[in-house]
């Protein structure tokens, strides 16, 4: 299903005024030129939906589905297009193969274009026994002490990078779920060293213009250890295998109180940040919406993105991703509400007087620099993201307009109460 | 299936001298009434095994079966009659409904009586929905703000009650997942005013000999706030509800570096201690191997349960069970892997020097007091469970045995490799 | 010092416009009785200022002195005085004993008197040895196995009572440290018992009128645990002593992800939550600024706060105080930065539409209920304080203002560099 | 002042023949060849004790004074000597300046070699202001913006590299403490360049056959961001400076949870681990005695340590040093009690059957592989310690010596009560 663009005009139209005139109060404090930079740059900002967020998610203690779910890729791009025709922001996807392995890829790639989709990073599954399988990943897959498992693995992303260039996708993010539940279970060093050379396998199969992204997460699914367990280890691979190969954050994967964004700048100044999974969480690995927890924390760490991509030329630009799970909420509705969350942090990074901020570093005026940060953080920067998507023809209250335009049920009609979207 | 009660004899014999030496050396140590009676306390010992926990476990990343699974309550009742003979410290199953209503109640019965094996705890389950359930736990059970919801929760317990009537368990479990996996998502005041209720309603018709054990748990399945975070509010709860109403500890539920041993103290001098989970952990609740990543502090445990066991004649007798799961070891060794350690921490503890310990206590003298503690703890303390296995008629060396019985083979020959145990 | 009236209103004078056109922004959003409520409500609030927050603070580590400490009680309360006139939020004062002994009672009265300052709750300190003591507090206070330990320090709270009492106090925060470094140390139930015993003796000497508010804490500085470890423990002490004792929750006093605001509603709705401590916290005691790491978990405990206050007759009225370190800060700064972060979530949380959010929660409609949350967080309530601030005649900025004002500079010519405040 | 040797050996006779029992009793489970290999590797094994480790400890809330506490240099050296004649594994001093330079180097060296003791990696101090310094590290040193604070900071390392060359030591343990307590108070980026930079002018000036161990920290004294937060940061300044630089673990320098034994296992598969640093905690950076909170982490750490020694060639061998902290022990007791858990630990993991353990784990024999390790963790290996230190003319019970000798009384008594080391 597609929205008639005519609709969200209708929406829009009578709640313009009011947001002219809060989008002119912010003009007070902050000057015309640097507002228009923000717009802009909200404008571009285009975030990748992975294909399995579409669905419900669960938890290991159940799931709980939810009506109108896509049963099909198509289905799911089609999902992102709504979300992206309201949102102006969700402009690609990234597939997980081999849950999406597109039957038709020119057809699926016409579709896509014509929903201005694009193909962003590939990710690839050797955490999960497929049907039928020669080898199983119980104990491992490009960490297994055995060769069998390890080849299948390395096998098995190098298809997944052969479907990405036919989507024309540029870049294969690996995450590496191979650990331990018990010491002893393998020997670290062993299986650090497997890791390795597998990565380099799939590093070689890698096109010129790709990159390998190199996931990290501390625990879950194993939990007593992760051969990539931080973003130190998945640093040295990255510069084991080469200059394409990068680190990829994700939020929710880092132990208590890790600072992150610190993670974030030195990666950065390193030019070996690559990419960028977006959730929240209060515990572990959560999955939350994208800023329903800790939304400081989201703008400190956009702050951070802010400084390094306009100081860090030697850091390749990033692939930008949601990787949340939806137990309770229906998916497109927390989709929305995370670009949203999104969008607000990094605005407020942007506002960011970075001059300012620079002279009380160097000053060690503590109490001012907090104050410049939280100047930023406090001004209430949702008009600006309305203006851009007023301006590229989005929704200006994409989750009202989703509810109002009966987006879930017009799925139900459609797709019926049954479906199961293939994920977690 | 059953094992020969002369095989394991056989498998004993050759090692028997071995063993008395070790027991002699211990005797240099310890005195020799001392030695009697942790060899008599073990041997009383008795662990129920939970009917979920002889197939495969897995995580919301899935799941990797085990050939030769129970199909049924019992064959699940069967594994458990094998590990009991080995280890002759299983003398006790807890039933997990819906997933394991017994058919034939009777039968049941029987079959668990010539094993030796008792009904300890009943374990309801309103963290999932059932097919054809009219109402749905999506959004909370006991503490719903939906009434329906609450009152087929209150029902499903009461049923759960009568099924154990039947079989003669003498208490029911609550493990009530109820949570919001974000802020504001319900009312905490609200939730718990109607988890107080429903708890009321449950305990009502509990049967006048039997008891109520309320778990805690800080997250999972939902991230934000669960109902029953803590300790505290299970306490309070089961204060509310009356006499019959205990906490119970899993030592999986707590945030890091909780001070669990202290939590077991507290409860046992308020004399609201009722049941008690094993497994291990290392980030969360993990569920892995009783005694796999921190024994010492299950001996600490231990050491608290022990003392609270001779001085707090206000405290029940406790239910203990095993609650864990198995990704990747054979369920039935992971249990003999975790009855061990179980035993290993308890015999440490009763080897404490009590009377030495007070009064160090008393005289502050800190090094002294650790150094008693870790006297015990640092003693191998492995004759003394072979010893009372010895005396009961079970294995010296039971994983050995299972294994050199081939225990695991011949369930597959049994039951096939492909059925699935019911459980997570 | 006191800050001339005359020099506030200069400073706010040219401001005055563009606040009225701020102020005018929010009317867009909000209806004008609902400003006109919050203002009122942000004008009401007071929030005690411990006497040692305003020197220096420091770690184990070291301590960076700081210029124009103040040299005693009486210009203690003169820079709270300053803080006062600027903000008009800190009205009360808390003195912490022996640090802050009045020498002359009825001129310290008068002195705080004159600045509008009253006196919150009274501090104990059983935690260091004061010199001459004849116990020493090494191995505990409150429940030390040394009797005469126990009894100087119930001794020490009831003097500090008395003080209190001179002073118009009229409540005694009970923070014990009282904890084991190493396993074995103590006896769990010994020093609960103890600590129990003490509290009642200190109980009974409490005025009529007064508050006993029991403080809690996982630990620091006791490394293995802590007598009252938890809100639980804490609870169940405050039952023990009577109806006029409560729990008191300081934000950093908590173990890693604790639900803080959950159990400021459970205490609400039993009617025990007596005091709060504010700071702020990314590992554990840090004592950091109020929200300068985590805003939106200080707004969503002012959420729980103001629905308890609207709801919750049963509880007293809180004890408001900052309770938090000043390493690298001027003090004096860092405390006008917590009370503004204070009000902010202060005012967010009383814009919450809890008629909205009722309904939101009665229809499990979680993202909605995320939404009315999120809508008050994302707004910028700056105004509403400079509002409230502007009629009770303070500072619109006050931090600017007590920089244009050079308050610092003033302070070091009046008392020198090398004052060092009582305290940590 | 010493222990007369002949002391020593009258302690011990009473209790030979029980030993030797006990070392029997072993017999019957490990061969004499690895019996004997691993009492050898226990004699040979050292640990330096730090300078500041022999006064007591304190917190940010107190201190609590021990009498006989040295009040010297060659005080303290004297105390190492005791305890190195008592357990004969202390055979190493490591210094902090500027807490301890020595007067007269000659006369340092002749006392320490009198008592069998070298001089190993030194420490430096720029975390705290020294009287009449030019420059102050409140806002910190090697990272610190200020060019003066960086000089300074680096002046002292080389000062602190010079006074060890002329001690014989061979390497410099720098702790850069440098950080933020608030978001935004310096440029993550800039202060870790800067850092770089620092530490490789330190590098410089190192003598050839010197090491520089780089340790790293997540937080405290700072407590929103660390400059070399985990190891990967140190790692990666290590990779910078070049091959005489390494990294140095702290085992109390991590976040909650941290997998250590694997960045151990990872730092020695790339010739990366310069040093390790000793204590035991439970929530952060406690500094509490060795083994006293979790001794089966400390096996772990210690399996991957001697799988190390044996198999990376390409690491070079380690510092080893207690870093703890003594607030209510006798600090020489505490070090008695860290040493002795060191040992267990080194020979519980020297007992690792690794031919089995390989074979398990290239069999993925889970359930074994623990076994293997549990085995060895839990037998008593308190016998190999003592006929180690039999064999050295040690005290078989060095604690018990310790106190029979009345060692602490005669401190006092040729000291005083009132002395106060340097140190925190």
């Amino acid at each position: 299903m597609r929205i008639d663009q005519q609709e969200i005009r209708e929406l829009n139209n009578p709640g313009t005024d009011t947001h002219k005139r809060c989008l002119e109060g912010l003009k007070t404090v902050y000057s015309e030129s640097l507002i228009e930079r923000v717009v802009n740059r909200l404008s571009d900002f285009q975030v990748a939906l992975p294909s399995w967020a579409l669905g419900a998610g669960g938890t290991r203690f159940g799931r709980f589905s939810y009506g109108g779910e896509p049963g099909s890729l198509e289905q799911k791009i089609e999902d992102i297009g709504v979300i992206h025709q309201l949102t102006k922001t969700a402009g690609a996807v990234s597939l997980h193969i081999p849950w999406d392995i597109p039957k038709d890829v020119q057809a699926v790639k016409e579709l896509a274009d014509s929903l201005g989709i694009t193909f962003d990073a590939m990710n690839s599954n050797t955490f999960q026994d497929q049907e039928g399988a020669a080898e199983s990943y119980r104990y491992g897959s490009l960490s297994s002490v055995h060769q069998a498992a390890r080849e299948q693995a390395v096998e098995h992303n190098i298809e997944v990078i052969r479907i990405g260039e036919q989507l024309g996708s540029g870049s294969l993010t690996v995450w590496l779920a191979d650990g331990a539940n018990f010491p002893g279970q393998y020997n670290f060093q062993t299986v650090l060293k497997h890791a390795e050379d597998s990565l380099k396998k799939i590093y070689r199969e890698l096109p010129e213009d790709w990159k390998l992204l190199i996931e990290y997460k501390p625990y879950e699914p194993n939990f007593y250890s992760t051969v990539i367990q931080d973003w130190g280890t998945s640093f040295m691979l990255a510069n084991a295998c080469g200059e394409k190969a990068f680190t990829l954050v994700d939020l929710g994967h880092h132990l208590p109180n890790t600072n992150i964004e610190q993670i974030v700048a030195t990666l950065m100044s390193q030019g070996k940040l690559g990419g960028f999974h977006f959730n929240d969480s209060k515990y572990g690995d959560d999955d939350l919406t994208v800023g329903s927890v800790k939304p400081y924390n989201l703008f400190l760490i956009f702050n951070e993105l802010v400084y390094g991509m306009e100081n860090n030329p030697q850091n390749p630009s990033l692939a930008w991703m949601i990787d949340a799970s939806h137990n309770i909420k229906d998916p497109l509705e927390d989709l929305i509400q995370s670009l949203e969350a999104i969008l607000i942090a990094y605005a407020q990074a942007l506002l960011v007087d970075r001059e300012a901020l620079l002279e009380a570093q160097q000053g060690s005026d503590v109490v001012r620099c907090q104050e410049i940060l939280q100047d930023a953080y406090r001004t209430d920067v949702r008009p600006l993201l309305r203006e851009a998507r007023l301006r590229s023809g989005g929704a200006m209250y994409p989750l009202q307009a989703y509810r109002e335009l009966k987006i879930r049920k017009r799925l139900i009609e459609e797709r019926g109460m049954r479906v199961r979207a293939t994920g977690l």
